[in-house]
């Protein structure tokens, strides 16, 4: 069966049948003046499936460079695989040169042609591709020809091939990332014993790594345990007429149907509820929930569940659309100081320009899941969650169920990933799974599939983000107006708060006299976005440092200087008033900049630039002051409760969730450095409700700080009843201790408490104290890009973090790698599409694309900044857990530096409009040149595209 | 077919076949002149096999009284019914009259013929109630006849009936108990709101009587769950030679055998092994064990287990053989006060006795049982066990295993009551678990049925004591001389203990200034004997409670005046040198004495027993002295853990485990009156090692008091904390104090540490401060006994007991009542009785019998001593858990005061041995008289006899 078009158009007779197996595939040699190639563009270099996948192969007639046969063949530019058999038809005879290629360009737009509203979308970028590649193909087979010539000196006359072109026929190769790491060792003076400060290996690393650790839906089947699966609204606006349970109760296994009816206390809030009531408010919404003996019988039962619907008006997605309709969730969050009118009137130049930041899913690799069992006495409850926030989701299913909270108790042993999605949605899950149990006196289990997890939870908000920048041609930014809106999509959730760290932060690194921020939260018929690892600011500050870029492209400046210019450089006070000295914000910028070599890396960029044509490197370091900690004073709060065992061997356990970041790691540092013995003489089990009441979301960077102060209190308290003991018997062992501690009738139980750090922001003056302590930082990153296809290699990323006096270098450099490396992925691959009736396309990892392995910068450097002090916090460390995130748009800014180049070598005007992520498609596009001239563009207004724009 | 004697001698014609049903039992009309009756005698009057049954028939002639026809069957005479054929065949033709009663009795001895060895024992009793019941049936027929002679004038003269006789036909009527709770109201200012000193509910009394409470083995099955059953030694005293389970391994289901092999650390103690190796020390000690996936599976199997032993001598059961090998587990314990040799020469009077008290089974509903749940990460296991001390669990696992404390979490939820027998002993079954959970990777239930649990565990010590009391003619005694051994079984366990406990309270209530009291503990080949209720007090005291009656014998006196003449009176110094105030004592003893009625009805006692030949009552009254605690500080260290949610309810959780005794009920008592709300707003889930650690066993009386203390400390720690917001906002609910506190961040949650009382003992100078308290108590019984039976009933008994201020006097007043019932169980019915080679033969409640609802007095009143002041414990309360079951003894020496009556009457002189438990047997044999003189008698030597006594 030949490997034709035939079929690869996927006919019935290409299938393998159930009693055959394939026995062999034969790749015949190329002839002599035979050249094969295959090319293949995706959203990131491997594990994805291609936009657009080509191959081409064609027979030249010997020695004459004319085309004797040719194939060439599309995936991606169809429904199924095209072959261009035609334009193949008509090229036969022609010579290899310019003009064929300008023809077959030509007639391979008209035969391989995509409608505007084709699946997948991105059409414009794939009708770009179909030529691009030839064009590939194209300079390939002269390369090759020109090769020959040299032995042939009678041969034909072939194109020449101009020396910036070369560049279009390499692919970027697949590599492997290596770096360096680089953090301080602890004083020598400190006791071998203490492990604070040391790069100890996370308590569960080898475990995730095996597999071994336990998760929540890893622990063992319950008796009569049942499955509960969520019934979700296939409209985004709607009334509910009615819910038809009867078809689906039938089916074996099912036990029950679960609807808002069935709540004894109450659903959610007013705004907020848990289950639809009437209406749906998006595609996703959860109106009803079934539960049967096995997750395959609930999973078939929900096909059978039937509801009716009447839509209702408006039907708001996009952001745009939120802002004609006046639909907002809270009202707007305004900072502002200097006289931002006046300034406008004394700048040298003024640029003004949008941002549109796509939102970002979650991805954690474990899904919302929950384990509900019912202790049948006294309406106790047992739930095992995978949260950010236990004490929220007891609370949650106190209030649905109707029973005090002393009768739940959540446990969580370990998150396999939050990153702000499971702070707030996991108390949905487990109160609706809840009901379950009480009405059905059975355990339940709900573990959202990832189809299901993307779809009904929402992720980072999107945003939309215009300035006018007002500045001095030396490059000094002397006034700035942001206004920012972001997709909350249809409850408030987070997101007012989310908007209210977004204005606060918007000012980044920078001293700018004359501000004015404001934002608003729009609500639309979307599933609610919530808290993000960043929480706003990885959005709103791409604004901030799409504005310098702006200002360095008017002034004729690098952005870096730009930068440096506009940068906070002596003790000062921010936008909301908070003092605070970027002492460290510049010893990061400066040790970023030595450590990557950047002026001269920035010349060889400029060197390479000149000379390729099709591939073009950029370059680009930002500079990060991120506020860690909630803006209220009693979410810093932290609790912990010690004990030591008759053997000296300690269980801690402390308001934090073990999400991965190593929070139970650092707690066992504290309590090693605290008791004085080896963390291996200490445990910790899970966070559980009934031994740390009243917890706060581990969330906002704080969690190992604040906790880390209630586990030091708590050791700290059982140290001193010990003294007394130590001080009588100095040479004892920790055992001859304990063991006359509790002789001597010496309680070795003990809370402790961190009452937290101040915290407050009055909106009304515009000013506060909102956050506890700064992390600076500041990243490189080179990267090229291939201006054919849109692909991107990342060369090289520096990253300098201010840890303070790190708790544990290892955890710590993982959070940074980790929080970059997402952000990364936020800025350049991960891409949420959406239908024109609200429908989330995305909805796993084959259309959503986090980034892997090979999307680590090639050279990838860590540095703790040394010598940094924070009297404030535990051992003067910091936390880490977000901040990373925006260092993620180094990597954004030297592909748009790279573009930059590219545009600027082709004299297409800078855009100041600014988009992420920037995927290949989008660099592509931007990289305007002949092909992109040639395709075909639509008119928006004549036909339904595949998917909208939210942001 | 006739329910004849063919029929009840169990012929195989008389069995039902599968195809048949009972379709109807016709019971014929007696004829004139024909007389039926039944007789029964068991250990107690209610569900128990009867000992001696009997069913006879009488046809006279007309108006003669000559036997025309007869039938006698027996029961529990032989190994099937015993028909007495012959005797009745040549009685026909004798008329109703002393000498065919004499000649019949003859007749049946001879007929009904049992021998000294027969299985069940009690062969003398047996045979002597072969005579009974029909010298009961000739008295009845006779007066019939006598009623029928009344309406016949000319008919036969039948013999009198003495008077002094007719007492011998009633039966005692089975009647359910009734009587009257006294205690003291709470002061009529307590707040409406503060349940302390209420009689509030068990918190789960609905829940015992409904069946809902959960119990361990209540928790549902755990995927991938196994049974685990123990193989035990069928020898008392032997090597093991080798242990062959490859039958068992390959039985369907079986899935391992965990020998002591297995064990990854220690293996118990090396005098207390949790499983023998080489040497099994008695019958019921743990060899191996046998997992399989049902319960079922793996009681098959360990008959498929070969062990084959080699006996070892000597083998010793018996107290006696004990002394005599001089096989003890301890050395001596000794007290001594006065001079005790001069006292002696000074005295009008000296007797001296013996005291044999039978040891007693825990007899707990629920039997020992534990769930391993092994976690599959860090070792951790998840322990649930029914036991008074988790922390013992906890620490033998972990030493068991070779793991740290830390990684093992035991849970308590509630017991089915525990009364010592669960302080020990579940670490050893929770460690044989828990290596057989480490080793299959799977949770093991280990649930002891009733037979394997009373053979395997050990109870209450049997006692042997001797006495030698020197007294005044006037009852006072001047010199008291005790030795006792108890029977400790095969290992020390607590027996060291027990014999200080029993020689430090054998004083009771008693002032006597020349005293000696030795104690020693017997080593012998019976499962080790351990803590129950009381704690050698029970046993111990009735030594010196027998030496008054014995006394009173010897002066004449009464028993009541020789206790009152010696009780302490004024503040004094017990034998140990602690001082303390007898004020209670003597009210208590008052009280007793005026509730009762006690002198009025003493003379109604004698008055009945001058009218009654056959049927004979006895009164007693017993003042109790017991102390309260272990005679160790650290043992009364105690902590809680109080957390107050945001929504204001609280849990508590604390040291003390609920084994009944309503400790968590007293608990939230106190939680309620010190945080000042409600109960209902308060939870308690369970005791666990991960909330409280280092917990002490709930035992010796003290669990309340010390945990209620360490509960009071941290509510005022929580409360101290509030203050501040309540001063604030005086006229806030607690709910808006604790949204408060949150906002404010006020830890809401607080350890609580009670450090114990001092308690030491000097056994060089026998000197010391033991316990912190002691509790008075005084009770009355009065009993009838029918001599001809050895049945008794129990008229009425009232007791006074000091309980302080009752924290709660509804559940102060059932553990009273409960104890005083268990008491009562010892020292009349509860019988164990072992083979000559160490096999206990009561393995299940048909052969042991607690006291069931119709052996409780027909008249039963408990008061609460009022205003009764203990200025040291928590409001004042005292613990009442043990105290009550000496209180039991009341009704022994009631019975012994009848017994008495009857032997005076016979002119049986006094005998000072004292056998305890007074069951039927010994109160008919104690009853000597005609029948008892009739019966042959055996010579011991010269077989073997089926049951042996230990004591």
């Amino acid at each position: 069966m030949p490997l034709n078009e035939r079929f690869l158009a996927g006919l019935a007779s290409a299938d393998l049948k159930p009693e055959e197996i394939l026995e062999s595939v034969y790749v015949p040699h190329s002839h002599a003046w035979e050249f094969v190639s295959a090319f293949r563009q995706a959203q990131c270099q491997q594990n994805a499936l291609a936009d657009v996948n080509a191959g081409m192969r064609v027979l030249l007639k010997e020695g004459t460079g004319t085309i004797e046969d040719l194939s060439i063949s599309y995936g991606g530019a169809g429904a199924v695989m095209v072959s261009a058999q035609k334009s193949c038809q008509r090229l036969i005879g022609r010579p290899w040169d310019e003009l064929m290629l300008e023809e077959a360009c030509r007639l391979l737009l008209e035969e391989v042609s995509l409608p505007g509203w084709a699946p997948g979308g991105k059409v414009e970028f794939k009708r770009t591709l179909v030529v691009s590649f030839f064009f590939k193909f194209y300079l390939e087979v002269l390369q090759e020809l020109k090769k020959l010539a040299k032995f042939m000196p009678d041969s034909h006359h072939y194109p020449e091939i101009p020396d910036g072109f070369l560049s279009a026929l390499e692919d970027f190769p697949i590599t492997g990332p290596q770096g360096v790491q680089r953090y301080q060792s602890v004083d020598s003076h400190q006791s071998l014993q203490d492990p604070v400060g040391r790069p100890i290996v996370h308590l569960s690393g080898l475990k995730h790594a095996t597999g071994e650790a336990i998760f929540c839906d890893d622990i063992p089947t319950m008796d009569r345990e049942l499955f509960m699966v969520l019934v979700t609204s296939t409209r985004a606006h709607a009334k509910i007429i009615s819910i038809d349970s009867s078809e689906a109760l039938e089916l074996p296994g099912v036990v029950d149907v679960i609807t808002a009816e069935d709540f004894p206390g109450t659903n959610g809030a007013e705004d907020d509820k848990l289950m639809a009531v009437d209406e749906v408010l998006c595609v996703g919404h959860i109106i009803c929930a079934v539960v049967a003996e096995t997750n395959v019988q609930a999973k078939s039962a929900i096909e059978k569940i039937k509801i009716t619907y009447e839509d209702i008006e408006p039907v708001i997605f996009t952001i745009n659309d939120a802002i004609k309709h006046n639909s907002f969730l809270c009202p707007e969050k305004k900072l502002e100081q200097g006289n931002i009118e006046e300034a406008f009137e004394k700048v040298d130049q003024i640029v003004e320009g949008e941002v549109h930041v796509g939102g970002q899913e979650h991805f954690y690799m474990e899904t919302q899941r929950v384990l509900v069992i019912p202790k049948a006495e006294d309406k106790e409850l047992d739930i095992y969650v995978s949260t950010q926030d236990p004490s929220h989701v007891q609370k949650t299913v106190s209030s649905t169920l109707s029973i005090p909270i002393n009768r739940i108790t959540c446990h969580v042993k370990r998150v396999g990933g939050g990153f702000g999605g499971k702070v707030g949605r996991p108390a949905v899950f487990g109160a609706i799974a809840a009901v379950g149990a009480i009405k059905t006196g059975r355990p339940i289990r709900l573990v959202l599939d990832r189809e299901d997890d993307m779809l009904i939870t929402g992720g980072r908000h999107p945003l939309f983000g215009k300035y006018k920048v007002g500045f001095m041609n030396n490059g000094r930014i002397k006034a700035l107006d942001i206004e920012c809106f972001i997709n909350g999509g249809c409850m408030l959730d987070d997101s007012e708060q989310v908007t209210e760290f977004l204005i606060l932060k918007l000012e980044n690194a920078y001293k700018i006299h004359n501000l004015r921020f404001r934002g608003r939260a729009c609500m639309t018929n979307l599933p609610s976005n919530t808290a993000f690892r960043g929480f706003g600011f990885p959005q709103g500050t791409l604004i901030t440092e799409s504005c310098i870029t702006a200002v360095a492209a008017k002034c004729g400046l690098l952005p870096e200087k730009i930068r440096e210019k506009n940068m906070y450089k002596t003790v000062d006070k921010t936008i909301y008033k908070q003092a605070f000295s970027p002492e460290t914000l510049i010893r990061c910028w400066n040790e970023c900049l030595d450590k990557s070599s950047f002026h001269s890396r920035r010349m060889q960029v400029e060197e390479f630039n000149k000379k390729n044509y099709w591939k073009k490197k950029g370059i680009a370091i930002v500079p990060m002051k991120f506020s860690v900690g909630f803006a209220a004073t009693s979410y810093h709060q932290a609790a912990a409760l010690v004990h030591i065992y008759t053997d000296g061997s300690v269980l801690v356990t402390h308001g934090g969730n073990e999400l991965g970041q190593g929070i139970h790691t650092k707690m066992l540092q504290v309590a090693s450095r605290e008791l004085k013995i080896p963390m291996s003489s200490m445990h910790i089990c899970e966070t559980s409700t009934a031994t740390v009441p009243n917890t706060i979301a581990t969330a906002a960077s704080i969690g190992s700080d604040v906790n880390g102060r209630a586990v030091q209190n708590a050791c700290q308290i059982l140290l001193k009843r010990l003294e007394p003991i130590i001080k009588k018997n100095p040479e004892g062992t920790w055992e001859d201790w304990i063991e006359a501690a509790f002789e001597q009738r010496i309680s070795l139980s003990a809370t402790g408490y961190f009452r937290g750090y101040k915290a407050f922001m009055d909106w009304e003056k515009g000013e506060g104290d909102p956050f506890p302590y700064y992390v600076y930082g500041a990243a490189c990153s080179e990267i090229e890009i291939d201006c054919l296809t849109g692909a991107h290699k990342k060369i090289r990323t520096d990253i300098i973090m201010d840890a303070g006096c790190s708790l544990n270098p290892a955890i710590d450099i993982g959070q940074v790698e980790g929080s970059f490396i997402q952000g990364m992925g936020l800025y350049t691959t991960e891409e949420l599409k959406y239908s024109p009736e609200g429908v989330l396309y995305s909805r796993g990892p084959d259309e959503y694309k986090i980034p892997t392995i090979t999307d680590i910068p090639e050279e990838f450097n860590v540095s703790l900044l040394p010598s940094s002090q924070t009297p404030l916090t535990i051992y003067s460390s910091k936390g880490l857990g977000e901040s990373g995130m925006f260092l993620g748009s180094s990597v954004f800014f030297a592909i748009t530096d790279a573009v930059a180049a590219a545009r600027r070598e082709r004299d297409i005007a800078e855009d100041f409009t600014v988009k992420s992520p920037a995927t290949p498609e989008w660099i592509r596009m931007a990289c305007a040149d002949r092909f992109t001239e040639m395709i075909p563009r639509d008119d928006l207004r004549t036909f339904k595209p595949w998917s909208i724009p939210i942001a």
